[in-house]
């Protein structure tokens, strides 16, 4: 339509912004798809007829705006996250939105934002930083190191949020990219130091056997924020619908942020069947926890260093005869298999899939070693 | 769960938020609902039947994530945008999210944020002084007023943008609440003078004869986005749908800040369905237009001042006798009639419903001046 071709710096975007390149996975198509940490099994045909038959219910009110508050799809993960964790929250405690990105930046607005500080422990979830950055939060970083297995330094952690006194700290647990835990009571003793809040990233807790940060809210309710997502255990990155569970004054919190009628009826009404059949879908959380460990097992076999996974996703590295990360990526993408390079030298990142995806990723790998 | 009661006061919260209240009409339920602009209408028989077919189809992919650039929606919205303006545009041009309030923060974010202002003429879409608050974005007024009929007097639009050298500035047309539009040649002389970017946010166009601003995308690149919803015309506003058109580089600048995957997989699927449809569905806004002609005439019939509306609300005032704004707004709910008191001093907006709604509140606004 335009005569002369604009670009990008022809815009008075902001000069921060300038230069950057937008986040994201390749969304490349190979037959082994294993670099977004999805999980591969569908949604059940009960699940996909539930949704089905309540949009047919619900189409005759789409004119209408959703409920602003969600209130009962609030109820509903309320539900599921008491009977999840053993510890009962009510709908009061838990908020809704578009993934637990939104969830996340919402927190920022309400408690970071300019002249105010987020700290992580690196290698986390990548977008930690980003969402910092887009809300004008400073990011602090305190590294997570192999040699400690990418676990976080309590000691080393402490000593950071006495030197930089951050008004938010994120806790991934598990890990991801890494895919260890860290313990409740390391998390119970950065609760304590933090002058902030305390954001535990939870989103693949279902992997995981360790008890829920849920069941310290009632100590550190002014402090403790544990945000969730339906993504990962639930099958449903597709529903895009993240939470997060503290006290009723969060909520009220971000209620000042968030923008209005933020969730659409549809992803409200979707997500509640899917919690509906929570109990179905949780096996195959099992099924992909079982692959997991024979990943590892096989990986470790083959010769590579696999950090213990608590999650749905294998991280390893030792494959220096192999090359360095890029190129050892590239190889798994030669042999039709798609994993993730997330910039830890040495390291990458592999997400459990199916059966027989597992088995073409560990056949690259093998073969790669063979070579 | 918190034996002791915890209240907002006790959490770190940024400065500036400390006594605000979240934004919101009130969602009360009342027989005749007139105050948030959605359209009466529920969707057609086929598209909430093309709805449940597509969610079926898809429910079986719902455990990966959505596409990211929204490719398919986006030149569904193309298309349309193109037939309803008469001017061509490709999806290259277009960006959806969800509902034009996280259109409006994306663009925010990149051209607005901390050290920067954006200008708006009130009142109007009370909307953007709080996405400026959310981004940290100065947001400077100029006043509308009553006596010019609400129209941005455009001399001092451009000595206040001389004066201000506003990053971004708002100009809604038609105006929400006031229903006016702002013709295209004040919009140019607006452009002209504007040394950042010019969002004209078109959410109720399909009510309006007035050219869409779109037409002066080709000479203007650099500089306007026209940003739009499938809230109001659509009869979507539970869908959450907003775009906006401009340039290719502002999508690839909003692109830095939109958060990965924030469009649901139903949310794109459902509005294609619904855009598939849009010729049937703007049938709706037809009627909507008759209607709000009707009561427009009825109210100056009964004595009352209203503003001449180029969309499906209408705002009048002129009721001193009555009592001021608040007690004319509680005296149409006495009558079972939500109407939206917006703050403006001795005005009152009222959206067009279906005949029997307008019928109440015309009945409603009658007996109160016979009272």
């Amino acid at each position: 339509m335009t005569e002369q071709k604009i670009s990008l710096s022809d815009l008075p975007l902001r000069e921060e912004l300038r230069g950057k390149s937008a986040y994201g996975a390749p969304q490349l198509h190979v037959a082994n798809q294993l670099n977004t940490n999805e999980n591969p099994y569908p949604p059940s045909q009960e699940i996909v007829e539930g949704i089905a038959r309540r949009v047919a219910e619900l189409g005759q009110q789409l004119n209408r705006y959703p409920d602003r508050d969600a209130v009962g799809l609030r109820a509903a993960l309320a539900a599921y996250v008491s009977e999840q964790t053993g510890v009962g929250v009510t709908k009061e405690q838990v908020w809704a939105a578009n993934g637990s990105n939104e969830v996340l930046q919402q927190l920022l607005q309400a408690f970071g934002g300019p002249g105010r500080s987020a700290m992580g422990f690196v290698p986390s979830y990548s977008m930690h930083p980003i969402l910092a950055a887009g809300t004008q939060t400073e990011f602090i970083s305190v590294e997570r190191r192999a040699e400690n297995r990418f676990a976080i330094n309590v000691e080393e952690a402490l000593a950071a949020i006495a030197e930089h006194a951050p008004d938010v700290v994120f806790i991934t647990t598990p890990n991801n990219p890494t895919g260890n835990i860290t313990p409740l009571a390391d998390i119970e003793r950065i609760l304590q130091a933090a002058p902030g809040i305390v954001i535990v990233d939870e989103a693949y807790a279902e992997f995981s056997d360790e008890p829920s940060a849920v069941g310290l809210l009632e100590d550190y309710p002014t402090k403790l924020v544990v945000s969730r997502t339906m993504s990962k255990a639930f099958d449903f990155a597709g529903g895009r619908l993240g939470y997060f569970v503290a006290d009723p004054a969060f909520i009220e919190a971000v209620m000042l942020v968030r923008l209005p009628y933020h969730l659409a009826t549809l992803s409200q009404a979707a997500a509640e069947v899917a919690l509906e059949h929570s109990a179905a879908t949780l096996q195959t959380v099992a099924k992909l926890r079982e692959e997991r460990d024979r990943v590892v097992a096989e990986m470790r076999e083959l010769g590579f260093d696999v950090i213990d996974s608590h999650s749905n996703f294998v991280f390893f590295g030792n494959f220096d005869k192999l090359g360095d990360a890029p190129t050892v990526w590239r190889r798994f993408l030669d042999r039709e298999v798609l994993i993730r390079d997330v910039g830890v030298p040495g390291w990458l990142r592999a997400t459990v899939g199916l059966p027989e995806e597992n088995d073409a990723f560990l056949a690259a790998a093998a073969q790669m070693m063979d070579d």
